[in-house]
């Protein structure tokens, strides 16, 4: 018999009802509302006095291997739940475009994943579609206002929102809009962003509340005028409706996992050019209802668990308590210089190589004052020789390490990850700090990420960059702290040097101004923010059978 | 102290648990899913025996005066509950365009609004949004397939379907896509449409099961190619992937009346270029669930109601028992020629003149062998000569005639009309028959409708018009029912002419196949398919209170 794939092992578990979640996690009847049987969206931040232990899963750099982040800290919520402490998981949500393209989903694998997959994986409970809404809304308005007199006197070429869709669509990337004469609005280009993307994205995963979510939005800038000022939401006078259109989708979502624990799932946001991880309003409702509380940043750490620090935890005033980094035996060898095609075979000499990526990110991580454990993500096919081999170096590193197997054993799996982990909560100490204080220049700021996480020797600003720093210094915005768009695949900034790169200069070669969000985005690279689809993409697999199942979701 | 606006009004009802809505309805645990308190998403069609009376609301031609066609359906439904008859109201959802521009939402008006007003009125159930976002799947999948080899040789200036948002942006009426070099698709150019225009839309709102709702996805003609062959969804493969995003926005959703009484509110297709009422699904899950089922249909009676009984009851193998249609003295004032600043002086002439519209569209109606009730929404301003002429005129026609106040007094200002309904229901024969049969050529259809409905002399057929019909013959589409989009203000297919209209020929300038829904498309004139923003639209107002509470939604 084939072996079950993801979507039928989670059609085949028995979902427990969501009341039964609401209930175990001591909610009234007021604090939730039932998205079918299986999802509640939260009505209110917990205001208990409970801060549980925040737990961030982060990874290696990504290769083509797949490192299994997400699995993880599925696996990782269920473990402690089996050791009888109680954890939350709390993860971003899949977008539309990865799942109709090829990465497919976000729900996890295995024996780890939340559920109910089809609908997380689909339209959920609408609040990225709420976002899409929004973000265009504004974009009609802003054209809309040019179009009836343009009393803010903006300058149609200096438009700086883009409009989104929820999907890859490549043919959307460069447009022409306006078009067909003085009836059918003002004539520029335009760009379509996938919505995960927006500003408005990380504006949500980032407000603490309603009227915090009002006040962000306000202060996006959204355009210059002719005077090259820059011109916001408030200045359009719609931040209101904004908020309504949003009002819903800032309540973060309870799911469950395959083993009806907790998980909450809220908010996605890019990696690169934003923060890249579930929605603060999700974290901290998740500390007010557990113990542990789990959860993952988009990417590699240099991305995904900079920010998560120095951005979502500055913001949130979070004191995280302990990092897991997930390392596979697989993608260790792709970083020490394997091809895709010959993982299969054993290659200690390359784990060795490899591991000086593994061994930067423990690190960084040290260098912000928290304990780390490294869980090796087991495969089938990994040699017993190389599995000892990097236990063996965690070992001589004095770094906790654990062997899990939660995409096929599930919290069975992540037992020994899940002991390591309360013990370390329970014994070590930590000293959380950030990489930087906000008075310092966006020079300075980058820098501090460059070297201390990167291992760059240096950053180079491009002339365009140094005069964006000029004219923000003008805007008052260079007390913000900033967000490095880079590409995840490599510590530097070039994709193609994997491992531990040398000697490298960083280049930023131009800024955006994300001020709703509060951070300035520097852009060490191009960043594609509209992803395309394969030849052959995912969606032409995605079917319902006889029955009326959903097939093909992965 | 000031009346209470609609939203004052709806956010100080009573509400009853949703579960409550579905007990008196009798259905099964499994029947439906909550999604929020009050709302419900409806799993099934009911299997039940029943059948109740299908009561159809229309109304004349639309005037700026405004009619109030779905306050008086809601009023309806519970005047007949307030009798002691099951009745279930079934009507559309509404677009974010209108609630966000001029028009406001479309959840009825005073005292006779369906409930929760905020949410219906803005993502509601995301039903919409996943419209939205199946269209958009399916653009980018073509523009995709065009980009990596383009294997079905598709003309990309004959692309047919156009990308969608549910919003009103002129901006969007006419774009150029795929530019910026040979990794962002093939430039073309490309239009959006407002999502409720969409033949995805009319589609969900026709499929009688999933298993139809992919079979009609599949049929949907996207684009022709080099040898002008029409390409479909089932050609690029996809129809599946469309049918899973679709598959649970094609569950209707129970809300409620202010009055408690079950309402489904399910689809909106545009009732020019498409049919203009809610889902097949939701009428018929209706009818098997209650005695009475009050459904709408958009604009006059001759876009409405005509579509809803020659395509929907068609498809849907219904059969109306009545017609209610509904005038005011303000709107019968201006067809009679009195402008909109002069609508408070009484003007008995006036109303004699007008009542030609309202006598053509009881016409039409007889035609299609159905009795009629005219239901007269009442104002404050009427003069009492005005509503007693109406009346004195109605009885002289030997129609039924009945004055509302369902605005102001919820069902008790309509429970002469519900008794009304009653009786002929239960006294009256009807004997509905379509105006012609699938058989005749587009020709004979089209003018059937022409001279039957509109009251027109004859019909003219463009050149482009006339090579479309050869053409469409040659594919064999020509055995579909057609769906006349032609502006809604006047009997004819020239806005400015008001009342009855008389010796007036209708053209024919184009042609578009919707075969995916089910017919062809005869267009009379320009019809926008997507609205453009007023200088100072709704959203400006729209915003939320200090205790988080929504404003500004009408």
């Amino acid at each position: 018999m084939e072996p079950k794939n993801d979507i039928e092992i989670a059609q085949s578990a028995i979902l427990a009802n969501i009341s039964e979640l609401a209930s175990n996690l001591h909610l009234n009847e007021n604090d939730w509302e039932p998205y079918g049987k299986y999802i509640a969206k939260l009505n209110t931040e917990s205001s208990s006095n409970k801060q549980g232990n925040l737990i961030l899963v982060t990874a290696i750099n990504p290769t083509p291997a797949g490192e299994g982040k997400t699995t993880v800290t599925i696996g990782l919520g269920q473990a402690l739940n089996r050791i009888n402490k109680n954890a939350v998981v709390t993860l971003r949500e899949p977008s539309l475009g990865p799942t109709l393209g090829m990465k497919g989903g976000a729900t996890g694998g295995g024996y780890s994943q939340v559920l109910p997959m089809e609908d997380i994986n689909l339209h959920f409970t609408g609040d990225i579609h709420a976002i899409t809404t929004a973000n265009n809304a504004l974009a009609a308005l802003l054209d809309n206002h040019i179009h009836h007199g343009n009393e803010l006197n903006i300058d149609p070429r200096r438009v700086i929102i883009n409009r989104v869709v929820d999907l890859n669509d490549r043919s959307l990337r460069n447009v022409t809009i306006g078009l067909g004469g003085p009836f059918n609005g003002i004539p520029r280009e335009d760009k379509f962003d996938i919505t995960v993307a927006s500003e408005i994205m990380a504006i949500l995963c980032l407000a603490t509340s309603l009227e915090d979510l009002k006040d962000r939005l306000s202060k996006m800038v959204i355009a210059y005028n002719y005077q090259k000022e820059p011109i916001t939401v408030r200045d359009l006078n719609v931040e209101g409706a904004l908020t309504v259109l949003l009002k819903k989708a800032l309540h973060p979502n309870l799911v469950q996992t395959i083993e009806n624990t907790p998980a909450i799932v809220h908010g996605g946001p890019f990696a690169n050019i934003a923060h890249g991880c579930c929605s603060l309003i999700a974290t901290k409702t998740a500390l007010g209802l557990s113990d542990y509380v789990i959860t993952e940043a988009g990417f590699g750490a240099d991305l995904g668990a900079e920010k998560f620090f120095n951005l979502k935890c500055r913001i949130g005033e979070l004191k995280p308590r302990a990092v897991v980094i997930v390392a596979t035996t697989r993608a260790l060898k792709m970083h020490g210089g394997v091809g895709k095609t010959e993982l299969l075979e054993e290659d200690i000499t390359a784990v060795e190589k490899g591991i000086e990526n593994l061994e930067k990110h423990i690190q960084t991580i040290q260098t912000f004052g928290l304990p780390v454990i490294v869980a090796i993500n087991r495969f089938a096919t990994d040699s017993k020789a190389e599995l000892e081999y990097i236990i063996k170096w965690c070992e001589k590193k004095e770094v906790d390490v654990s062997l899990t197997e939660v995409w096929e054993h599930g919290g069975k799996g992540g037992i020994d990850l899940a002991e390591k982990v309360v013990n370390i909560c329970e014994e070590k100490e930590s000293d959380f700090s950030f990489l930087y204080s906000n008075d310092e220049t966006i020079e300075e700021k980058v820098a501090s990420i460059a070297k201390k996480v990167y291992g760059a020797k240096d950053v180079v600003f491009s002339k365009k960059a140094r005069n964006q720093i000029n004219l923000f210094q003008q805007y008052k915005w260079d007390k913000l702290p900033v967000c490095i768009a880079k590409t995840q695949y490599s510590l530097s900034d070039d994709p193609s040097l994997l491992g531990r790169p040398k000697d490298f200069s960083i280049t930023i070669n131009e800024l955006k101004p994300s001020i709703g969000a509060g951070f300035i985005v520097a852009l060490a690279g191009n960043i594609l923010t509209m992803p395309g689809l394969p030849k052959n993409p995912a969606a032409l697999n995605i079917d319902i059978d006889d029955n009326g199942n959903t097939k093909g979701l992965f």
